[in-house]
């Protein structure tokens, strides 16, 4: 088959259509021709080479995928050939073809478009993952999302209002950025750019207010973070694109606050892990995007020969929502 | 009543015998005389001032008891005078008499005496707390439990042995100390004054081999701690005693080992929890105590008169498990 391979031989790392064996379904697995697949930070870095895919995994990048079972493994009793799947790949999305265990893979809900099914996978699942999972989200509470127009962020934002009527309040970058995470369900929108969103959230909320903060930053807000939760309160860091290192922290907040501070990431989860947390989500997210009243957000739509633009426009954060490959 | 008072008219606060209103029980509440209380931390700090009672709490210095029943509060059906009980107190317990909430009490096992029983609420309800509610410890992981001849310590090897059937690791500052851990149930008990005991541990037990740290000192532990963490483990911080204050802390192994840290304590939760709490210890661990697999640790018993004599012991750090007050 077809599929983007990373070109090691310049200097800077490229992505070009090349040849690769065509993968076969073991027990309990699909054979998946490919639609469509969405781009997402991990794929920058394993092509730059600074993160390995996981064992047993595909070489090739993409971590989710939307498209039409063409085979069925033994034993694969739950979907037939021509179905519509999309769902989560430990590897393999940017290809022509792949295989997915069938219990990691979901029916495409009609209204949606291959383009639009391919854009849910990862980040809906890390956000549900984070918000429930993780985060322990009781509803009408307050939640912070950073990086709110980002594919999680979006994600996130829609999930905490449709799902847990929460408060919700989001940092982004950009004035375009901010009124989106508005139209998604955001109650409060602060340009972290401009303003300090610890004092600004302060003063609108009140002091140790925040029951669960969502971040990908890491080092830089980890101190604002502490200050703006309230007493059980939750901190998911599923990032650390700020960096990692910080300077002096006390741990008297931890103790005062009763806080938990949790780290974590979807990608090197067991399958047994990612099989139930589709479960989950299945259960508790999908009927609200059949029903649309949570929509994939969609940055941008790519032929799949202009990977390099779509990668540069991730890298450069000028996306909201997911940037799409499509035309394999 | 008489209750021991703080007395702060010279520049030590020191305890003396007083007079102080009786207590009368509310609804759901029971009367009881006390018979013997057990000394935590956490009257020596609020004896020097810097542990003010939670609002609504006794200003009495106690924060659990066992004795026997007087009267019944409306509505307090579950117990009879008469009956010996013993349980968790939000403060009070350094007195003649104390009221209760009826779902904070537990019969007293036939088995123990008053003594033994005053030595088990604080402590196995936190080392309970910590390792099952806190800690979400499993069968036969591995779990290190720092000042393992403390109070605390002393009940969660024994949870951790009893219960979990776990691989034990500890830590204490003295032989003694460290020869009683091993007695409890500890497979390994590193004596932190003479050793390096992440290196001796992770020598030991393998790279990133913990699952479950219960810990108490806080900074000076934090980076030794994080390093032992497997993958998915968990750190419980109980106390700050070695200090609130980390220079310079990575966030790379929180992500990396997906990492889950609870900073907690117990006086300053709901009743509520408290009593779920209480029901929960009653179910999982009361009957390995009747049975006498497990056994409250008792350090030494003074009588109430001798309570300078007692704090200074815990002051010191000179006690394995509890301090008793008896003689009311």
């Amino acid at each position: 088959m077809k599929a983007l391979l990373v070109d090691n031989r310049s200097s800077r790392p490229v992505m070009r259509v090349g040849d690769h064996p065509d993968p076969e379904p073991k027990k309990q697995e699909l054979l998946v021709k490919i639609e469509a697949t969405a781009l997402n930070r991990a794929d920058l870095l394993q092509k730059s080479g600074r993160y390995p895919p996981p064992e047993g995994a595909s070489p090739i990048l993409g971590l989710e995928m939307a498209g039409e079972v063409l085979e069925t493994g033994a034993d694969a009793d739950r979907f037939q050939p021509g179905d519509r799947v999309f769902g989560l790949l430990p590897g393999g999305g940017y290809a022509d073809y792949c295989t997915i265990h069938q219990n990691l893979a979901m029916k495409i809900p009609e209204a949606l478009s291959y383009e639009e099914a391919a854009a849910v996978p990862e980040v809906f699942l890390t956000a549900w993952q984070a918000l429930s999972w993780l985060g322990e989200l009781k509803k009408q509470e307050r939640v912070l999302i950073h990086a709110g127009a980002s594919g999680v962020g979006t994600a996130a934002i829609q999930i905490a209002r449709q799902i847990f009527d929460c408060r919700i309040l989001t940092t982004a970058g950009r004035e375009d950025k901010l009124e989106r995470c508005k139209e998604l369900g955001a109650d409060l929108a602060v340009n972290y750019k401009k303003e300090e969103f610890d004092d600004l959230i302060e003063q609108a909320e009140g002091a140790d207010s925040v029951d669960l903060i969502v971040d990908f930053v890491g080092a830089p807000y980890w101190k604002s973070n502490l200050r703006l939760l309230a007493m059980d309160g939750r901190l998911v860091v599923l990032g650390l694109m700020g960096g990692a290192s910080v300077d002096r922290i006390s741990l008297v907040p931890l103790l005062r606050k009763r806080l938990t501070i949790r780290g974590s990431t979807l990608r090197n989860r067991s399958k047994k892990y990612k099989v139930e947390l589709t479960e989950s989500f299945r259960q508790n997210v999908l009927k609200k995007i059949e029903s649309g009243e949570i929509r994939p957000v969609i940055d941008s739509i790519y032929d799949w020969s202009e990977v390099e633009k779509a990668h540069q426009k991730m890298a450069e954060n000028r996306n909201i929502g997911k940037i799409i490959l499509t035309g394999m």
